[in-house]
Order: structure tokens, then C-alpha cells, then sequence
């Protein structure tokens, strides 16, 4: 098993999760930056170049989506624990995943690191990190009112969903330096002290 | 159990879902023109002013996210055989469903129908739907590429994967009027073929 990842991408939350099982896998990494996602080599591993994208070492083609990786990696590691077992406690699960994904990634903060992809005029690009700075605290605090569990995303404990929200959370704090609201703030804490978390980061040269 | 959508909206992706499961629900029509989404009494059901919500009739907060929504229907239903049962094939699944919702709906169709979310001039509207209608060429291309199945997006057979993709492929047809290639094309024919699909056009008032 392999995962395809950039440092402090979203693929933090893949990583982490496969620190939490503690089964052996391998890293690769794809220099976005140098849009190493766009030639041919990880073209073949992923025609949407894009990452994370989980080689499985079967032979069948890289899985790919977040959300889809990170439920495999649950569903098939059941006794990592990391989501409820009943249909309803999944969904919620996935409901968490899908608001971080779907939501807070793309239009908190894909639309503040990469402002030519919401305007085409460079001078409109700080009106476009404005809006999305807007987002960022609007989203942020959705997730603070309709926050159901304690010191986890779900009431059942710890799951996927939390390590998907760790990836927005550290780029909140450590790339925009701006706070996170009271619930959503004790997580991100919560969080730096999990031994997985500390080893994702540092095997990813990032800072804790 | 009932579902809260916008006729022609993504939402029609989760009623096909219902209406192939066969079980009593109710619809509740969301004015998503008129703005309703961002009115108090929608804003208690569903905090993120979107469509679809499915309230569970349990009195918890409804569920949102298309995903978490489709997977529960499939997951909680599962004579229905609307999913794999094994971790890898639910996986693929929502690897699909993501795919749809993650990408195609927001970078080909939100796009073109809202371009003043990806550009703060009115003169530049034109270059992004021009934009948004390559993206959605080159989506659909990649899925036809990647295309596993026979018919269906699933090789073991009808998904809520492909009550996803039908959504999108509605709107590059009927909205937007631009061809699918021959996979993806040959998919949008055998859907608009299902009792479930044919039901839920009509019951939002939407030609087949």
C-alpha cells in the first residue's frame, strides 16, 4: 500500500489515519509545486491529478477521493476503531468528511492559496483571499454550533471525520494564522497530542 | 423520512435513490430562487443553507452532504443492493459519487450556471462558463477513460453511484446541451430508461 501525498496537502489526513492503524505502507510524494501531478508517470496513477490517491498493491487502479479513502481505510481496519459500525453513525461519519472536503477545502481555502482559480484578474485576487478568510470563520463556526460529540467530531470517538478536519484546522493556525472558534480550537489541540498526528507531521517536515 | 430538494438540483441524484428503494417519503421543496435556503425556518433544518437534507423523522438534525445521504439510503436499505457489501466496492462507490460531487458539480456546472462565484466581474463571465464547459468535457472524458463497469459506473451492477452521475449528465444535456461521450452517454440512456428515474423527473416537474 502506498499513498500518494504533498506535504501539508490534504493528503495530511490520509496520512494520518494510516499512522493511526500502524500497518506498514509506503509514502510517495508529488512535487505540486512543480506540477509533478500533470506527467505522465502520475497520470497513470491518477488521471485526475490530484492527491491523495492510495495505491492498494493489487494491481487495480489507485483509489482516489478523499472521503472513499478514508471509509476503505476504515471499513477495512475495523479494529482501528476509527468509524461507528451502524449505517447511521457512517453516514454522520461521512456527513463530517464530506463538510471538510466538499466545503471548507474548496472555498476556505482553495480559494485563498490559489485565488487565479476564483478570478481571473490578478488584481481582484485579495477581494477573492477576502471572501474566503470570510468562509474560513463562517464554516468554522457551523461546525462550532452543530458540534455533537465531546472532544471528537462524532459522539461514538475518534474517526475518520476528525483526522479530515485536522488538515483545514493546521492550515487555519499555522498557513493563515488566524484562531478557530472554542469546540473546533479544543479539537485542534486534542489532536497535536495524538502520537499518529505527531508522526504524520514530522514525516512530512511540517512543525507541530 | 423527508427529503428537501430543488427541482433539477443535485437533490434529484438522492430521489432517484428513494424512489428506487420504494419506501414511503415525503418531498419538501426548497426555493432555492427566491432564496429560501437562507431563511430561518430553513436554516434549522439544514445549518449550511444547501440541497439535499434528508430529515430522519428521529428528531436528530437531518443529514446533509450527498454522499453521507446516499450512503446511509444504501447502507440502511440494503435489499435495495444499491452498494457493495465488501470495503473496497463500497469504496469505489463513493470514490464515484465523490467524484461527481466533489468535481464535476462544482468545476463544470457551478460554474457555468453561477460564474459570479468564480469571478467578481460580469464582463469576465463569459471566459468562465467558457471555462467550466472544458471542464466538464474533460471530466466526463476522464470517467468515460476510466469507465470499470458495463452499463452501470459499478461492475457489480446499479449503484447510488449512478443515481450521482445522473445529475450532471442531465445538465450537460438538457441544460447546457452539449454531448456525453459514448460510455457516459450510453449510461445517461439506460437511466432515463428506470421506472425510479422516470418518477422522480416527473415528480419535479422536469422532461425526460
Amino acid at each position: 500500500m502506498k499513498l500518494y501525498y504533498a506535504p501539508g496537502a490534504c493528503s495530511l489526513g490520509i496520512h494520518i489515519i494510516l499512522e493511526e492503524i500502524g500497518k506498514p505502507y509506503e509514502l510517495g510524494q508529488v512535487a505540486l509545486k512543480e506540477g509533478a501531478q500533470h506527467k505522465p508517470e502520475y497520470v497513470a496513477v491518477n488521471p485526475k491529478s490530484k492527491v491523495p490517491a492510495l495505491d492498494l498493491g493489487d494491481g487495480s487502479r489507485a483509489l482516489t477521493e478523499f472521503p472513499a479513502i478514508a471509509a476503505y481505510l476504515a471499513l477495512s481496519n475495523p479494529e482501528a476503531g476509527l468509524m461507528p459500525k451502524d449505517p447511521l453513525g457512517q453516514a454522520r461519519t461521512l456527513e463530517a468528511v464530506d463538510y471538510v472536503t466538499g466545503t471548507i477545502h474548496p472555498h476556505a481555502f482553495t480559494r485563498q492559496f490559489r485565488p487565479n482559480m476564483f478570478s481571473l484578474r490578478e488584481e481582484d485576487h485579495p477581494k477573492v483571499v477576502e471572501q474566503a478568510r470570510g468562509n474560513a470563520e463562517k464554516f468554522f463556526g457551523v461546525l462550532d454550533r452543530i458540534w455533537a460529540g465531546e472532544t471528537w467530531v462524532m459522539p461514538q470517538g475518534y474517526s475518520i471525520a476528525d483526522a479530515a478536519l485536522f488538515f483545514v484546522q493546521y492550515w487555519q493556525v499555522k498557513r493563515v494564522g488566524q484562531p478557530l472558534p472554542p469546540k473546533v480550537e479544543r479539537h485542534y489541540r486534542a489532536m497535536l497530542e495524538r502520537p499518529a498526528v505527531q508522526r504524520a507531521l514530522e514525516q512530512e517536515g511540517l512543525s507541530a
